[in-house]
């Protein structure tokens, strides 16, 4: 365990934080971009209470609205236009994963007079690496990709239909207001998501990082636990306001980097769930729960133990020897039918997608992330033939 | 939950890792007082190893050495002096808890021109809250306090026998460079100690806490194991890398703010520890243990349930109801086991503590910390009859 971390977000959490949107911006800038995805955050009235807000500090603001659930390179440039032309310093993001993610990059794209495209990660070419950004305000109205309190952004490019990433130090949000009354107007659909996509992100870590990190481990296996038990319940209520609560704590600290620091942790089921939804479009937690169980079968072939011990910490499972496949299976099964019981997809045909492209997906795949001997980084790294297999056994 | 929560400590976590402070202290000063407990850390070779690191980046420095294992307002007031008159603009604590607390002071007591024991909670006395300090950075040498990665500083007045707190954002360390190597030759019962230190850290906050915090629950269930499956593995070989770094990871995040953040924990059980050994030479984590395990007996009457979740998670122990008191008092007795196998007092008199000044005991306590009715804060609340009952139990 060798590693360096820092998470300089400040956090502001809990039922009502909203209203202090305004007193929290005037400490970062004057004049804000408000960033925000489709009509149901002015529908739902949120958008009018964080201007009440703002209104209140004495802060006016320009906007960036209609942000996609897969946030496209356009709407960055869009939105870094209007920060010049609006005279913008300090970035809103209000909204879900993806416009938490496009705001970041509209944030570092004001101060380069390039291509924002330069970047985000995509294949061998050189990148630019952006040195600093706008101050960066995060309000979540989704408990799901925990984007609030992490330096990652996802972006897709609509043009080489290529979805891919850049983490910086620099996009750390300065605070993130999370406020879990925004989500009481989430659909089940989107909350079920929420719940896989913030579970994924911790089975990646778990599963693909280096072992002995015991601490880390527990970590996740909270918040595997956490979100398994409080998940149904924000599905069975939406306004069941504590499990609101608990489910966006899950979903941030699943990625803020508590549980993979240290771990050294790649993310391979993300990198073909980009590439799908590049390619299609399918909402990313449909994407990771599509393909997700199918790759755990795959690499419990060489990691028995680490799926043994899933399966007996999360579902109590008692195995017959620390790589008793039988119980790491079991473990998997008990898994998929968690995610079937929340009303997630568990294979591609069930997201409208067939094999005629298998091909493409695994070289897109292995044009975003490859190691020197040109496989998919992970535990167990993955070649071309590995991933296509990985796909038919997820048709 | 609702709460606000930042931790900008750098972290950087490894073996070896003691070769780059003279590296990340020339980011932060130009030259740099280094404060250091006895005389082990020179036998050891570990200031030398410091030193060359510093030289190596061209950082000169002074020192302020012999700050005690309870750490005194004049070393404060020593070290600060020595700041001033030799132009010092970083502060390097290098050794256990004690060195750290009292770096962290000095470098607010720089600032301030008045007595630095002002800023230490005492009573009901109007307090000087610092604005700023010169930027610290921890090397701890034990696997203990966690003091690396927080705010907080523990400091005793050897005039009036108080031993009490300061927290303030400005005492966050810039960076923690945390190198297991440096603890290999820490000796057996000061490895306990740490261990206990550790793991009391952690009840303090699970016991105390408001409830409805599961991710925080599990968080502490994961350091709790991590420190009783690596602490003895660590005493078992002192020179187990793999069982240093463990321990030393569970003692930072067992109190960097990860397992408190949200549950709103006070910590009566070091409250009366810090008056203990305010009066007597007394090892922290020493006394701790010595009177925890009372504390937990007695605060099950009143929140079974919680500790009944702590025999299940911890322990393994099947309760047959959620306020099982059997169960609860079965996983107080199994942990007060472990702590006797590792060596650590489970009585005042184990550590020369009689009952003679008991009633000063009580006041002093309450004079550190109560409530508006007078109550000793924690879950319960402790009146002046609870703390002699408590106190003649720990006997």
């Amino acid at each position: 365990m060798n590693f360096e971390f820092q998470n300089p977000t400040r956090l502001i959490f809990g039922a009502g934080s909203l209203s202090r949107l305004g007193e929290v911006v005037s400490e970062y800038g004057q004049k804000a971009l408000i960033v925000t995805g489709g009509g149901s955050i002015k529908r739902s009235g949120i958008f009018d209470r964080a201007v009440v807000s703002l209104k209140g500090a004495g802060i006016p603001f320009a906007q960036c609205a209609g942000v996609e659930p897969n946030p496209r390179i356009s709407s960055v440039v869009r939105g870094a236009e209007t920060v010049r032309t609006e005279g913008c310093d300090v970035i809103i993001a209000l909204g879900g994963g993806s416009t938490i993610d496009a705001a970041k990059v509209i944030a570092a794209a004001v101060f380069y007079d390039g291509d924002p495209w330069d970047m985000i990660r995509h294949g061998d070419e050189k990148l630019y690496v952006p040195l600093k950004a706008l101050p960066i305000i995060a309000v979540p109205t989704l408990a799901a990709t925990g984007s609030e309190a992490n330096s990652t952004a996802v972006i897709s490019n609509e043009e080489t239909l290529i979805k891919s990433s850049i983490s910086n130090n620099c996009l750390y949000p300065r605070v993130a207001v999370v406020d879990p009354e925004l989500t009481v107007s989430v659909p089940k659909d989107q909350t079920a998501y929420g719940v896989c996509d913030t579970i994924i992100h911790v089975t990646e870590t778990y599963f693909n990082g280096i072992g002995g990190t015991p601490i880390q481990d527990r970590f996740a296996e909270g918040v595997i636990l956490t979100a398994m038990e409080w998940g149904p319940k924000a599905l069975a209520d939406g306004t069941d306001i504590e499990a609101r609560a608990q489910i966006q704590w899950a979903a941030l600290v699943a990625l803020n980097g508590w549980l993979q620091v240290g771990t050294d942790s790649s993310r391979p089921v993300h990198k073909i769930e980009h590439t799908l939804s590049a390619h299609h479009d399918v909402t990313h937690a449909a994407g990771l729960s599509a393909v997700n169980q199918s790759w755990m079968r795959f690499a419990a072939k060489t990691r028995p133990e680490r799926f043994v011990q899933f399966a007996q910490r999360i579902f109590g499972l008692i195995p017959k020897s620390p790589d008793d496949m039988d119980c790491a299976m079991e473990g998997i099964d008990r898994f998929e039918e968690f995610m079937k019981s929340i009303g997630c997809p568990t294979s591609l045909s069930e997201i409208g997608i067939g094999d005629e492209l298998f091909s493409r997906y695994a070289d897109d795949i292995l044009f975003l992330a490859k190691d020197r001997y040109g496989n998919l980084p992970g535990r167990p790294t993955m070649n071309r033939d590995d991933i296509l297999e990985l796909l038919r056994a997820s048709l």
